[in-house]
């Protein structure tokens, strides 16, 4: 049974075996109203897929296709749908579903909805879904999506660089803008990866004065390049000391964080100030204290994602100031899929991976 | 060699043996044009002098006399002191200089600056003194402070309640203020001892709906009375379920949060709010995962004391609303001092102790 009753995409059958994709059919949730169809040209690999799929972040139910960085082409839209029709280019980021009607969504926060469906591996309500389908993600022929959660993608960003601002760019520009950081506003960056790369241009593009702290020193010209002022190498002795009450904010994008000295990373910020978290670690935190806080009134906190008009507001930016990640791509397919999650885990990726030639793999 | 040579206190000679209270001399720091000496009429009783000398927080240096909530006569002005003059009842809290030059100092966060030096058991400068004295605390017949940190008390105000106010009251007074706390506000105070019924007040004046968060049912009633309009008991199974999404602020002045289920506590939080400690625990937090921070994007943070305009503010708020703490008194010396450390150490007392009689322990 092809699409629309089923679609098509790399699955992973047991969590562990994280490399072990099998092209297998799907049943999407029931098509409602408000649900646009998207036939998928390419998908970005989030650090996210690796973490579910190699079971970091704990158990999650399999089979399961992750990705969740998806833009292709709407080819069917529910007869409520706005903005959206047939033939457009679309995005869907790491949330496909949010009730629109709690405090949260009602205030901008719809990615705190606590009746939220992240986009793979999370069953829809019964109200919206008799059958609770577990959602699944875009290594994947289609995918199926409310259209609060599908963004169109401007003309000015090629696919396979606008995928993953879907999940990584939308994480890292809704915390700078929340911080309030604008023209003047110190800020430090943590972390040169995936996510790190894009916090970079946009805290540049906001007009931030940008410092990368890195233990690569080698990413010291990527940094520059991105827009930052300085680098810093932490693995330095005394790298902090230099920077105390320097920042307004700080945003953590390494997923190492465990391995941190905290105490310094929250020396560098002003009083008051945040050190922020957009990687999710396997690890907990070691050994915090009240007392770590206590000489400038800091405090470390994390978000999840971004709300929609961020999204838009942040590939308009990017159209604007041609603002594109670093990315390389690979066919998707058992081979590609693997490939890409062991790259991406193993930190050999420079700095984001976008899967593509779907049609070859998925018909066109 | 009396006043105003030597200053007499009860000291802690050995960190540990925190009941055994001598009556010795020790020599204060070198009279600076900004300094005043005070005759101490009452001193409250804190955590921290508990924390200090049972070792709690780790190394200090001995003979040490604790006590940071001051209450006594000006007996002695410093040349270029301004604001005091001999003969008027001053306070002094948990910080008795800074350099009042850094950017910290300058933008009203002098309780950050980076050079300051706490009531007791930190050294002066050498600059500001050449012996580098090591401040003594309260529990003794004087104290000399800088002026900045030495405030008029209002005649409203009697001293054994206005002690207290020194440090606890500031210490919850200062971070409502800088969270923005308002009328309309929703803010829960956790823990209802020494700092959260200080707290509880406090929110409640600045025009907050407050709800306090106790294991300690029995706290109901005096809850109520100080100001909150809800209490709920965190000896209840899924006491926080209820409340999701609930608080612009969640104060925590709890000294045991290594053995909350601090994920609870987080999630009482509305989208980007702080869970904010001051209250300070020997031990870690344990376990904790930016995960915990994703469902509605908290953080969590604590401050130390408040800044001078802070404190004056908090004197006139409880001068004029007549907003007093509940307290205890006990007469300072060997026996009373032992007394008030055990009973803080075992939270058994309502809700704050104030030394009295000094007159009588070290002459009028």
């Amino acid at each position: 049974m092809p699409y629309p009753d089923q679609f098509e995409g790399y699955m992973i059958n047991e969590l562990g075996k994280y490399q072990d994709f099998k092209k297998q059919s799907f049943k999407p949730k029931k098509f409602g109203d408000n649900d646009i169809d998207i036939k998928i040209e390419c998908c970005g690999v989030c650090g996210s897929d690796v973490h579910t799929i190699t079971g970091g972040w704990g158990d999650a139910p399999t089979p399961v296709c992750v990705g969740h960085e998806v833009v292709g082409k709407a080819v069917k839209v529910g007869s409520k749908v706005k903005d959206v029709k047939e033939g457009d280019r679309v995005g869907v980021g790491a949330q496909v579903w949010a009730c629109l009607k709690c405090p949260q969504c009602k205030s901008d926060n719809e990615n705190y909805c606590p009746h939220m469906v992240d986009t793979y591996g999370a069953p829809y309500p019964k109200e919206v879904d008799p059958d609770e389908t577990i959602s699944q993600g875009g290594y994947a022929s289609h995918i199926r999506a409310h259209e609060y959660f599908v963004f169109p993608i401007p003309d000015a960003i090629p696919s396979h660089l606008a995928a993953p601002m879907l999940c990584a760019g939308l994480t890292t520009y809704s915390p700078l803008v929340r911080a309030g950081v604008k023209s003047g506003s110190q800020v430090a960056i943590v972390g040169l990866g995936g996510l790190g790369h894009f916090a970079v241009m946009w805290a540049n593009a906001l007009g931030a004065e940008v410092t990368v702290i890195s233990h690569s020193p080698g990413k010291k010209d990527d940094a520059l390049k991105l827009g930052a002022k300085h680098f810093v190498s932490s693995g330095d002795e005394n790298w902090a000391k230099p920077l105390a009450f320097k920042f307004d904010f700080v945003l953590n994008s390494a997923d190492m964080t465990n391995e941190f000295n905290l105490s310094n990373y929250l020396s560098i910020l002003k009083v008051g100030c945040r050190f922020h978290q957009v990687g999710l670690p396997d690890q907990p935190i070691p050994n915090l204290q009240p007392q770590q806080f206590m000489a400038n009134g800091s405090s470390i906190g994390a978000s999840h994602i971004g709300n929609r008009p961020e999204c838009l507001a942040m590939l308009k930016l990017a159209a604007e100031k041609k603002l594109f990640p670093m990315v390389e791509t690979l066919p998707v397919g058992e081979k590609g899929c693997a490939e890409a999650v062991e790259r991406v885990k193993n930190n050999k990726v420079h700095y984001r991976f976008t899967l593509v030639d779907y049609d070859k793999a998925f018909g066109s």
